[in-house]
């Protein structure tokens, strides 16, 4: 056991869906003490209040976010905020001597200018070159001595994952790439809004923010390394009748000869010995296998009639998209080996 | 009133889903005569017992299918049967001097040799050149002369009903182009196979026969004449944890100077005067928009960072893809103007 | 034809989901004119902008509600308001001499204290005594000469037309008669709280108000005049992850020597004739087979070892429970047949 | 630890869905060793082709159900078959020295005449007296010397805990109960029919063998002894379109004087120390709670206008109406603590 003290985590921003999760995988982290969650509408409510799925396993109490309690309460923190709301906090904390694995998107682009583009003006800028960010299977080597971890978006997980390989190895065309991504509702947060209310989604799917969604100059960021200035990628986001998990439908152009065999050995060299990464080749992954997990799963299909290529990618939003991905980090970051209670089968049916 | 005598119309396979939809709307047109139901599993049985939602509405018993008492009681005859079932009756229906509106696949392809490629051997072949292509949008000018028609599948008429303009016109590029479509599951009729099971499909996307699906010779067919030996469209289908309705998302490339105003230019004059096309520009369209209905609604977005555009195009794959177009199809062969007994609102939320 | 001039209607309140409703069905009623529809947040916009399923079907624009406007442009008027809202304008209304159905709760209690006891202090307390209350096949006799009529309950409407029949025969024991009642979401309205929420009601039931209904006091005002003081009766609702549709399990002990017979002669002999009253005595109704329509359908069960027997009722609470019964009493207030523009089939599956 | 040793575990009818629900947990119980898995009709396959969610954490082969071999392998067996083909199975395993907990039906019923009235004639009806009544909280001072576990019914685990401790204090009347239950579909295990086809099932709600259910006379069996003859329970259960969880609404008479209070103690008298029992008196439990976990939710309230009890029940009927009662019943008849591989928090939202 690497780590006979346990790792003492607060959680800012606890009543969130990705807060939920968190406490769900930390409350029976085996090397975890779960020591201060915090929400600001909910403070001074017990726990079991709010997330009655923990009452008789976890007595906690919410707390109003106070950086200086939490600093002296945690080792590492996870600040799981609305948009904007991370970024002040997260200087807080790191004034304050304590690591964060930030779940939002405020320090996921390090471009300040690109971040004002997209979202606003960056409250703490200098802080966005030094967050890692934090695609684990690629950024594990710098975990161990960050500070500040950016946690990347879902859809970003799920398309990084599948395309960095590819084009690393150059297998694909860098430009017309789409990705046509559906995801569970959860991946808008607990949000309170009439599109968001069970008779307007039941039954329904609707496709949003074509080609203008904020996760695009993510992905482009992680990707330009790869495949410089000729990359172009369509992103078009659709909200599914489901509340977790994403399935990314990735369209490419393999190079002149490049076979299902050459990206099936990408894939496989690439993610060999990962424990997050299943690879399937025979049959396209389906939402159902990952839910609940952090896993990823990846197919792959090459079609000889138009030379395209289909690289379908799933994911949990709230698992390897938020909350699970942040917690194999932070095992990283506490040299623990990254299933440490992370490693769950999905829940099926 | 153009037809004081009803018209006499009989559902063969009356008791599959699009059966169920032809009943329910068949059964308020104020045209029609609703005068035989057949079903090899439940002959015998009244149609209130098989199908509730018709009790004290439809005094109707299911009757096994006899093409000569069929022809002598209806003018028109649907066929709704399951794949390969159909030719063989359509024949002999057509041979006792009655009409056919084919729902199922037999008689969509015109080239003996492709049905043979994606299905089987076609038992009536001669039959195949006769067949009209149902999409009413492009055929109505046939259908008055019309003895068998070819009812399209529900994935191409969303995608016909989508592309057929832009390529007619030159507008895009005829290579490349993705159709990322989704469906609810009664598009595969009711098929009692585990796959289809509410505990196997709820809360579940699953991507399949990734272009493979039979639906794709059946797009290109009715492209090609548009866009020559160039074309190549790439077909994908999900499986959508809902019961109705299919969201198309199609990616094309506009040729060099084509702008969004054009997309609208385009699709304004092809579908002035349709009832049954919505246009919805500045909103792409959902599927509960159209769920119920015999509408197809398209959305449309060109995207300058990446030149590509994005087309929606949403409809109820037992309404406009299957059902709702074939009464659509019945009201032009007679005469009637086309949204008699069609011309409902969704059913929202 | 009984009414050559239509029938000019307005919709108050046209933007939740009985207002939908109303306009899904009003928009094809074949004596009705709908002149104008109100709304207070969206006041100004197109229908259509607000409501996508009518885009291109009808050209409406929402106003803000002004009485005077209002009744101006109608002859009758739907009020489909938050609770406590109708009140004051359904009095502006009929001091301007249009008639009013009021599709809330502020004129179903009979009684002002009764009200105040539920809910508040009534505004209007004069009109509670005019108010017909309008469970259709019970009240048809009162309205043609009604001003206003106050649209049941949902919960109510299924329940009333369960248990009045068998009460009125005497057949049941008036005391510990249990109403375990189960309803799709939309019977809250389009109420933006973090309970309606997809996330939260999807793959979740759960019971809600347990004995503590404003609906239970609705069901006993018109139920004690067939049962008197004996009457004692525990409504306890639960909330299902569908959008529409109500099932009510009712518990009730049939008096000694009542069996399953003397069950079907009360139900047919009172709903002799009935259009949308769909008796369903071999197999207990479901949802589905009424969604989308006008009908309530009854189902009964007597169980021998217990002594007890279950009456399952189920409707559409935004057909039958709502904007469906509105419209029935429309027609029945100008004379029509009561099915006009009602006559629909269920959209099955 | 008590067990140094892993317990070799095998399960038989591996592919339904308490089948899979066992493999969840069995693979990553801290002291089972998952030695076999058989089905018939997948027998010679990988498990991870049958069972996606398992690919590349568990690598097992299912075979064919062979005693010898099973009894050869493991040390208990999971016996999770259809109806019926449990019995024979059992008995074979049993004469090769393997303890076995069978979560099917045959060995509930201890009265052979009354298993032949609701079943068949039991094929080995001299096992039946032996077979211990797995509802763990009430039997596990029987399991360290059992050889054969009967696994309760989902339905009666959650009415039996509900009831039992009312019924043995004399709190309420034993005639005149009422237990409506709620259950997702997997209660009706893998069952290929058309009644459970998503299209079928989704977005409705019906009541199925109303007073006819075959869990009746197992709830009256296990509460007879703390009632007597007085007993009369009326089951109902309802299907919901979900796939996880049962909730009871369970209608009963205290006895005069009885209040919330005494309810109250008697709930937290009887279930003090329970690990899987969760007490939620202010509100009622809701089936999200519990699902992917071996917990019981119950609430209460009594109401005093009409002199009832309504006592709310839920759990996950994969979990401790299955698989996870199963796994408890395990852990009792090897001495190791009860939650040991069972401690997880539902999986929310």
């Amino acid at each position: 056991m690497p780590s006979p003290e346990p790792i003492r985590v607060a959680v800012v921003g606890a009543t969130g869906y990705t807060g939920a999760e968190l406490i769900r995988w930390l409350a029976r982290h085996p090397q975890v003490r779960l020591t201060a969650v915090t929400s600001e509408q909910r403070a001074g409510k017990a726990l079991a209040d709010v997330l009655p799925s923990v009452r008789g396993k976890l007595d906690l109490r919410l707390a109003s976010f106070d950086p200086t309690e939490v600093a002296r309460a945690a080792d590492v923190v996870f600040t799981a905020l609305p948009l904007g709301a991370s970024a002040p906090g997260v200087a807080a904390l790191l004034e304050r001597g304590v690591r964060v694995i930030d779940i939002g998107a405020d320090f996921r682009l390090r471009d300040a200018q690109e971040y004002a583009r997209w979202y606003v003006p960056h409250p703490v800028p200098h802080l966005l070159a030094e967050a890692v960010y934090g695609l684990t299977e690629f950024c594990r080597d710098r975990l161990p001595d960050a500070r500040l971890v950016a946690n990347p978006g879902c859809y970003p997980t799920a398309a990084l994952l599948a395309l960095r390989p590819l084009l690393a190895r150059d297998l694909i065309e860098p430009h017309g790439i789409v990705v046509d991504a559906k995801s569970g509702v959860t991946g808008a947060g607990r949000n309170v809004a009439a599109e968001y209310l069970f008779a307007e989604v039941d039954d329904n799917l609707r496709a949003y923010k074509i080609g203008a969604h904020r996760h695009a100059p993510e992905m482009e960021q992680e990707l330009r390394p790869f495949a410089g200035a000729a990359l172009s990628l369509l992103f078009v986001p659709h909200q599914l009748p489901i509340r977790r998990g994403i399935l990314a439908t990735i369209y490419v152009r393999p190079r002149s000869g490049v076979d299902a065999a050459a990206f099936a050995r990408a894939f496989e060299e690439q993610y060999a010995g990962e424990r997050f990464i299943v690879l399937s080749a025979a049959r396209p992954p389906e939402i159902r296998d990952v839910v609940g997990t952090n896993d990823c799963a990846l197919g792959w299909t090459l079609d000889a009639r138009t030379g395209q290529a289909v690289v379908v990618a799933v994911i949990d939003n709230l698992g390897k998209g938020a909350a699970g991905q942040a917690i194999q980090n932070m095992n990283a970051m506490h040299g623990l080996a990254e299933p440490t209670g992370l490693d769950y089968l999905a829940v099926v049916p």
